[in-house]
């Protein structure tokens, strides 16, 4: 018997992405497929603008779409791919209903009662769910992922927090998906560099501080760190590159950092988690994202050049897949991990 | 009448720029071309693989190309857009035959006695030419002009030494004619970036150290400034996108960078010499390299996204052409300068 | 004196178009800039996505703009670059109120009274004017210029249609700008090719008939040729490429074709008109849209590759700038030629 | 037990796809890699450009490469992704050493004694083989596959020929992946199109006519049927888009020519067989190289836009895999077809 999952925004570019991941998961099946008022009713298959694969799915192809109503949904977890403005009101109506939602909107990321979590940086996180459902007085809870830019970059911090890691600095070229289906117009990126993404900078330079926190039975203590970051876009169709340049209390080598990227453990037995959470290549030139995007599925973060900078820092380049670990894979990882541990 | 130039390495990306460039050029004229062993001797239009622009310009379609030996040359002003290995012999050859080489090469750039100059940051060190003349007993000399993604960066960093610049972390965007040509297999980078280009940060860290040093009449004393760089290729044909992390020793406010930056002035009277130095665009979404690469015809630096990083640190993007400012259009401009400073 | 002249659609990518190509126009200047409901009032350079150059240009960045209401236009000529829907209502409010409306939009274009010109192609068909006036009771009149596709396959068709041309079957490859701004989303092209253009076979197939047809004193009598166009859209900014297979009624040679292409007159005297409208190129790899667009600034059509296809046809490239030959240049053109030819 | 086989020309773009296809082969197993002299001996894994995955599979990441030479290679198939130029004398050579050659090069393609196969079209070519091997006097044979614009092409072509298919012609737009590694320049296709590709027209105009010919038991009698092709290289990675024009005897329905498409069969129980060899899409918009390249494992060809061009006529677009339907999947079907009728 598997889970009921439903989708909170199915027919965006997160939302066909949850559709993908999702098509032959072994624990959750998908119940149904939210859509605002105007698609409500729709087939689905026929609606979507679909665009990462050749069809849709055979299972969802046909399904007629739900309004965002609580009672009109039959699901055990629902999965959120909705824009942050509209995620504020509709997942807290579904949290309130009694379902536990798994979201990728940034509306209440930072909140101090909701679990902002990536499972093999921060899973004990997920003990705030107690915290919001005292808090809130709802039925259900929930819990989010991180941005798609920190969530790369994050995974590679979190080894390096016990080498004393003080000051984070990052240039991000990230990836056309990361804004969605239409998203950038082709005449403005074809040749071209845009090097700004509006309310990005701010994700990354804050979300990290929580996820890197730890939860003192009440809240979430911040990390003492300082990231700064600067975020730009590159015709790219998915894979955000982050050049990393990391200031730490005293001396490292680069040997300790790989040590570090490669000690970081995946959870075991969830069936979205990758073999290798950091895979480290010693190329001088990968992480490249058409290569490497789909390493451990789209789940494995890529680490390279691995270099000194000064005598106490180092540089780096990080890639991960930003629909995949950056979204969609992180919500469902998210998800298992809530089985796993009961919450569901 | 006007200076007779000829170019060494005329085939190449940026010798066919030096073309362009000097197309219509009020003081320089072309008086030859010279090319590798196997091509001397051939028509220059039928053998190039012209790629700047429609067609070869008539002015040089019909040369025959010369050897690399200066008996063959006649020539006021030579300019090289020699690779490094090849430069080192022959620069040297023109340069002890009496010919002034102004160079786009990395061969020379860091020797202690010869000049690497930008006109607006260091034109001062022109003065070095006595130095080399006396040390190599050469009739002629050289000067050079730095690495592209230096140019870009040394010319934001100048104005911001006054206000206690300490340490300066960059991440480059580079377009792809930096690589030359044919240089970048589009199977490489179409839906790509390459995060690493050979020996480039280690000119980004030590020219500008060069660049922005003060000549106490025999030698350049270097600047008391640490760079750290990471430098990567995208899919754009031309300008390279650098974002910078500035740290100073105090407190530092935007206007006071703003200023600083607008207050770096132009060469007077330099035909290749652009109004404006360096453009501040107040847009959040600029400078991008395909709208803005060709302002001040290719010879202004666009910077952008002036920010805040930490209390003493600022962020901002800076952009500049590649293969104008930061190589033909470069060397050219020093050999302006000559001119003028009557250094021919 | 220059022409005062006003633009319908002036924040689009064609409107954008008009702007850059009147800036410095020795005979016309822009007096008005009139946009949709919810723009009028507000300042153009404020309000546009500006994407075809580095800057608004400043003679036009000012301007408050207008209603698309004839009684608050001042102005000899009317351009317009509005979507086809609103053209029907918005062009014929002009004319009927005496403007002369040179037109890129695609509503009028086959309408019998209706002239659709190219310069070079027909500017006879121009007479249809007389018979406009007559029709309609208006006191301004409408000229249209055809598809931008179309455009560039007419230009090569003209000088065949002595040599007997039967049937043409046409295949496009045609650039990103077409679609206007924003247009094709970044994620729907890159590493893609959609073959599909909505409409625009339909124009290819039909407005080639008239434009080559001969005007008889009432109307016009169509070609006797078949046009069978297959379109696609390709990564490309700027530049339709189109490959062509044209059948005659008898043999004919490579070299007649060559000679029939070289001997289509540009107009003379008109400041947009091209030295040369057809543009010959005997490389195998020519042309290519990057490096022949702004052959003739963007005016010329650049043909290559032509070949014997069986023995009673030919087979050949040709190229032309879509955003200026094919639509702003266009009208342009038109209306220099009725400057000329006193309409206006 | 599985059938051992060798791959010619394995660092190239072919050869890293025959590498990738083969992996997990039920039928084959690499059991030599053979390269050009100055890389024998060398390791696979550190001596390859590897380009079209993540890693170098591992099963052949090990092995040192070998010699072109029938007396060094241990195999029961030659795979060949050699240039033209060298597969002549070295296939022949492996073919005259008793190995069977399965062969992606040009070289003898057009052989009247030799076969150039696509199962689904013509396998009775296979005959060829004992003509070929009496002529010849070689132990071993070569079995050929078409050029990878043809193959795509010709299986739309095949269920046409009984509605009685008389003149076709062709414009394709192909990707970069068929220029082989380095290939084409980014510099030269970045924003642009090539309208040429050396050789490919010749190969498009007269393999057709081999491979829609009869086997009369001496030789293939060539197909009544003309064939024009105008061929252009797109900035898209793998999978070439063919608009086709196709005019036959008598009057087609657009019915009729989807009935045919849909019944050409595959062959049954061979591993690398789609299970559709044509892929109707009624989509207006389809097939598109990104989204359809890998529809049946990338061994399908997907077909769309199918319209009526005049009374004997239709038009439709045509797109293929050119690396695995056009080039290494071709081999190993022919190889996998060549077991299935015990001629290995």
């Amino acid at each position: 018997m598997k889970y009921k999952v439903a989708i909170l925004g199915a027919t965006g570019m997160v939302g066909q992405k949850f559709i993908q991941l999702l098509e032959n998961h072994p624990w959750f099946e998908i119940s149904g497929l939210m859509a605002s008022e105007k698609r409500v009713g729709k087939i689905y298959g026929s609606e979507v603008d679909w665009i990462v694969s050749e069809r849709v799915p055979e299972n969802v192809s046909e399904m007629e779409m739900l309004p965002m109503d609580p009672r009109k949904v039959d699901a055990d977890i629902v999965f959120s791919a909705l824009p942050s403005d509209v995620a504020k009101d509709v997942e807290a109506r579904f949290a309130s209903h009694g379902f536990v939602v798994a979201s990728n909107a940034s509306a209440f990321r930072m909140e101090p009662d909701i679990p902002l979590v990536i499972p093999e940086v921060n899973q004990e996180h997920l003990k705030l769910v107690d915290v919001q459902k005292r808090n809130r007085d709802w039925d259900g809870f929930i819990v989010t992922n991180p941005n798609c830019t920190t969530i790369v970059l994050v995974i590679t911090l979190k080894p390096l927090m016990e080498l004393g890691l003080k000051v984070v600095r990052m240039a991000s070229m990230q990836a056309l998906s990361g804004a969605g289906y239409p998203g950038v117009p082709s005449l403005a990126i074809t040749d071209n560099i845009i090097p700004f993404i509006r309310g990005e900078e701010d994700k990354v330079e804050t979300e990290p501080l929580k996820l890197l926190g730890s939860f003192d039975g009440e809240k979430i203590r911040f990390a003492d760190l300082s990231v700064s970051a600067s975020c730009h876009r590159v015709p790219v169709i998915d894979g955000h590159t982050e050049a990393v340049f990391a200031e730490f209390e005293k001396d490292v080598e680069v040997d300790e950092i790989i040590d570090a990227f490669e000690s970081l453990k995946p959870i075991a037995d969830l069936p979205t988690s990758p073999e290798r959470v950091i895979i480290v290549r010693d190329e001088p030139d990968r992480p490249q994202p058409r290569l490497d995007r789909d390493a451990g599925n789209g789940m494995s973060v890529v680490v390279g050049r691995i270099r000194k900078d000064g005598e106490r820092g180092v540089k780096y380049v990080a890639m991960g897949h930003n629909t995949v670990r950056g979204a969609a894979g992180a919500s469902i990882l998210n998800a298992e991990l809530m089985v796993k541990e009961k919450l569901i």
